[in-house]
């Protein structure tokens, strides 16, 4: 992938690493965790530790544990979150639940947790367990907010923005943080890079909410909707109801408690008179900008050129 | 609790400890995260380690992190177990599914982890990280390995004690290491302790299975014969079908295969028939005695009195 250039070795010896782990001496253990191996797809979490390594001096062996380390934490919520949507998909690959089932899920994601502290815990020093272990806990505090507000209809921006940092964008900044301090950046570098790994992590996934709405299913490897079906508050539907009518607005409620399978349809017109898709589009871009803002301190080179190209292709993407 | 004597003031801390990891600033969590440590009940595994710390030297403020990291684990296992078994009450009180629901379940039990592993990379070495990580992680391909035999009839007592192991002793022993680790243990007293914990840990799971039989609802807070319920092959079971003759073998497979609100009163007759009950206590007093014969090179103090006790319970308890 051309996004990654600078980094294809290293991303190589990840995925090589990533199924090392993943083996087992029980037979039974192995096509499910070879399939969990198979779910993560992009492989975003640990390009973007290795860029942030790069950006900042030479990648090291640590580098490719944490890699690994990082993207095994998040298949694990990945997991996890095919059993809260009750995902029969993900990128065209059948989910852990689907495929086996909800139970499977749940302990496959407990063994990816386990396994990624164990692994984390073999670096010398205990930074890397500190700040994984903290970006976890918000990944699952996020999560754990966005359940128990599923089907509330009044959820404003600001709350909105504090769980999808949690949810989404905590695991890029550590990814990011990370990478820089094992190739011995300094505090300012570190913390640019974090700020960075935070942007991208939020523009992404708004560009998700999106996508939700306005991508294409063949594309984007999921029905259209899927969130608002859930009770998921998404940007677009909280820009719809704040800029609503009252009236408008009473209507949209009903949709939205309404069942589940009509609402996409049934709030598409409330929608296209809105202003809701251009400010997602806006608010996005926002982040996107900020990505690249905070990389300005950081030295020219290949790594920062795929850093800047990821920020580009979190909001352009079809996928 | 009499067993816990020479440990009440450091297990009331770790107590402490615990509410305090579990505050949220928000408002949403709280009576989640308040109602996920009232399930953990006897506070066993945090009672070994302070114990077997006890029993090596002198308590330190460590002690009190450790233990509180692995009640959390334990109680991370807990929550995700009842999401497994459909279960509605643990000891009485309302599990997490039944009083939110399934999804607030699996990302508590989630959060724990996190914090759980959060917490123990505040120490200052990668040692508690990397035995509780591995633990963890055994703990969970113990289940898992439980999980994908679910309704295989054919387990042998090697499979059976090979599951358990990972399952239900592995944190025993690490909580067990652990104390002794941090008390400044030699290798020596590290590995007798740990041998210790890991025959209770066994001890305990077979006493649980015997009272999944034999045991009185009341008293152990949960319907007897879940177990068979779910398909989950126990000791006695494993035992009767080892000893069955080929007809009687044909006909109990038939009940395990059946209806399961009616497993359990069919299969009574046969297991009163067999040994399985007294070869099930045999065993389990087979592995008590191990955990006090481990104690043998463990220098005499009332801590040492206390983890004796502990094993005792393990087999003789109700509950």
């Amino acid at each position: 992938m051309r996004l990654y250039g600078p980094i294809l070795e290293p991303l190589a010896k990840v995925e090589h690493r990533l199924n090392q782990e993943l083996q087992s001496p029980y037979e039974s253990l192995i096509p499910v965790l070879r399939h969990g191996t198979q779910l993560g797809g992009k492989r975003l979490r640990p390009a973007m530790l290795l860029l942030a390594g790069a950006a900042v001096a030479e990648l090291t062996d640590e580098h490719v544990v944490l890699g690994t380390v990082i993207e095994m934490v998040h298949t694990a919520t990945l997991i996890h979150d095919d059993v809260l949507d009750e995902a029969d998909t993900r990128r065209h690959v059948p989910t852990i639940n689907a495929r086996w089932n909800e139970h499977t899920s749940i302990l496959l994601g407990d063994y990816l947790f386990a396994q990624s502290f164990r692994l984390a815990a073999t670096l010398p020093s205990t930074q890397a367990c500190r700040w994984i272990g903290e970006a976890s806990r918000l990944v699952c505090e996020g999560e754990l907010r966005q359940v128990l507000q599923r089907d509330v209809i009044e959820i404003d921006e600001e709350t909105y923005f504090d769980m999808i940092r949690g949810k989404t964008a905590e695991l890029c900044r550590a990814a990011c943080q990370l990478g820089a301090k094992f190739s011995g950046g300094n505090d300012a570098s570190v913390d640019a890079l974090g700020t960075y790994g935070n942007a991208v992590g939020i523009a992404f996934q708004i560009a998700d909410d999106y996508l939700d709405l306005w991508g294409e299913d063949d594309t984007i490897g999921k029905t259209l909707g899927t969130d608002i079906a859930q009770g998921k508050m998404t940007l677009p539907i909280i820009r719809l109801m704040e800029t609503a009518s009252n009236s408008n607005r009473a209507g949209i409620v009903r949709i939205l408690r309404g069942p589940a399978g009509e609402r996409l349809e049934r709030i598409r017109p409330f929608l296209e008179q809105s202003d809701a898709r251009q400010y997602t589009r806006c608010i996005a871009e926002r982040y996107r900008r900020s990505a690249i803002d905070a990389l300005a301190g950081v030295r020219d080179s290949a790594a920062k050129v795929s850093l800047a190209a990821i920020a580009d292709f979190s909001v352009d993407r079809r996928f």
